[in-house]
């Protein structure tokens, strides 16, 4: 898909990291940008990302053949029916949200007579957060993962999918609630056992978060991500994610018995090695 | 302390990067290093890090001013009663186990009339293993924590923590035990959550690995580890893991009470994050 418009709600690490990508990619293509309060249009001025920056969504999403939500989850139904009366009637919509179910269903709806909605979640988000951490490799080998749906528009899907492909993406299919399910275990819980440890371990000695080595601040990276859109993520996720905690506690309470018995444990971790080694870092 | 013999007792990462960091600033420092097997001793050999390298114990240790046990605390004690007869009155020895309490207590008693024992655990290990991993720069910034005990000599201390901190170590006193109660919370611990989560979302979906990104990437990397070593080491510390594993299955239980109150969640993530931000990685 050359883009002749891309319009970006949203100007975070995402948002700015895709007007990047697409400024080194796809020069010819008009960027523009809204956000919603005036510091945050005023940063991406300076940042010469955008030929457009504004507040103005109806300035932004006017005539852009892409629009791309690049806002909490939770932000994203009000946003679109705000947008949907001025979009062009054959926009393709995406968004990068890291919960799906809840977002399709919502969207699918809003954009029926008006504009072709793909859901898109690119695995590329970073414990930092905003512009100043936006980077044009940021997708570079990243999976991202487009939810269609058996209504959703073929060539809209073809189009999101080769946009993402261009920034570097790996695609990956999956329907709406499989995605929800895969995402609370390889990310959603994660992120909540890493705020976990880290504040477990604060509160059972307070000195010896001053110990920590390269491991520990491995495990925990994660917990320094924005409290708001974790928080959101996890509303948005609530089904999925509340039954991985609790396999999660099943499962310590096995490993618990595993203590007594280092054969049995020696196999655990020989098993979790042998599932973790392929997962190599992609950058 | 200026080093005339070292004997490294154990050829792996910790002992290979020692060695590398000596030659880079110590290089009048002869070097001994002991391996079990005659093909790591050829290793050691190839890789033109010591002036001796061999399977015997007693040409090793003999006359060495500072000998280091660098193999799993599980077979620490074993190579102390073979080595002390063969070493110098006044060898200072140390270790880089990550278990203190028992191999001190061990040692303690096997080095009573000859040598002069100090435990060390420089927080400096790796997924990965063997001398292949090795690297002269791997204890730079790195915490070396020293558990001297009362009735350990200070001068032998002064050495041992002269000698972590030329390789680039910032050092820190706690007794055996406090030791092993803050390195189960900040990396036993962490360690095992990190096989369990692998193991667990292996089991509860098969293809979700193929979907996971940098997040779980870095919140696993330890699950590389070697499952020998690590069997070992939680085999050395059982009570004091045994309670953080405790403590967090608890806490897990009150964080899934938060999943449905979004504000408190929002605190719990907001507090996490104000642990974490400050331990940034040092290499």
């Amino acid at each position: 898909m050359i883009v002749s418009k891309l319009a970006l709600i949203g100007p975070g690490l995402l948002g700015g990291s895709i007007a990047l990508a697409v400024r080194e990619h796809q020069p010819k293509t008009r960027i523009a940008i809204w956000a919603r309060r005036e510091a945050a249009v005023m940063e991406v001025q300076e940042a010469g990302i955008a030929d457009l920056a504004s507040t103005d969504l109806k300035a932004v999403v006017t005539d852009a053949d892409l629009i791309i939500l690049c806002v909490p989850v939770e932000t994203m139904s009000g946003l679109s029916k705000a947008i949907v009366p001025w979009i062009r009637p054959d926009a393709v919509l995406t968004d990068v949200g890291s919960v799906k179910a809840p977002v399709v269903e919502a969207l699918r709806e809003i954009y029926r007579n008006r504009g072709r909605f793909v859901g898109s979640h690119p695995m590329a988000g970073s414990e930092q957060a905003g512009l100043s951490a936006a980077r044009a490799d940021l997708f570079q080998g990243a999976v991202c993962i487009l939810t269609p749906e058996a209504e959703t528009d073929p060539a809209a899907v073809q189009s999101v999918e080769g946009f993402w492909a261009a920034l570097g993406c790996s695609i990956r299919m999956l329907s709406p609630s499989d995605h929800d399910e895969v995402i609370a275990l390889v990310s959603h819980l994660p992120h909540l056992m890493a705020a976990t440890l880290v504040n477990l371990v604060a509160e059972q000695n307070s000195a010896a978060l001053g110990f920590c080595g390269n491991g520990f601040r491995d495990t925990t990276r994660v917990a320094s991500g924005s409290p708001e859109l974790w928080t959101g993520i996890f509303a948005g996720n609530l089904p999925a994610l509340r039954k991985s905690v609790h396999a999660m506690i099943e499962k310590l309470r096995e490993v618990e018995r595993l203590l007594d018995h280092p054969n049995q444990m020696n196999e655990f971790l020989t098993q979790a090695k042998r599932h973790r080694d392929p997962l190599a870092r992609r950058n």
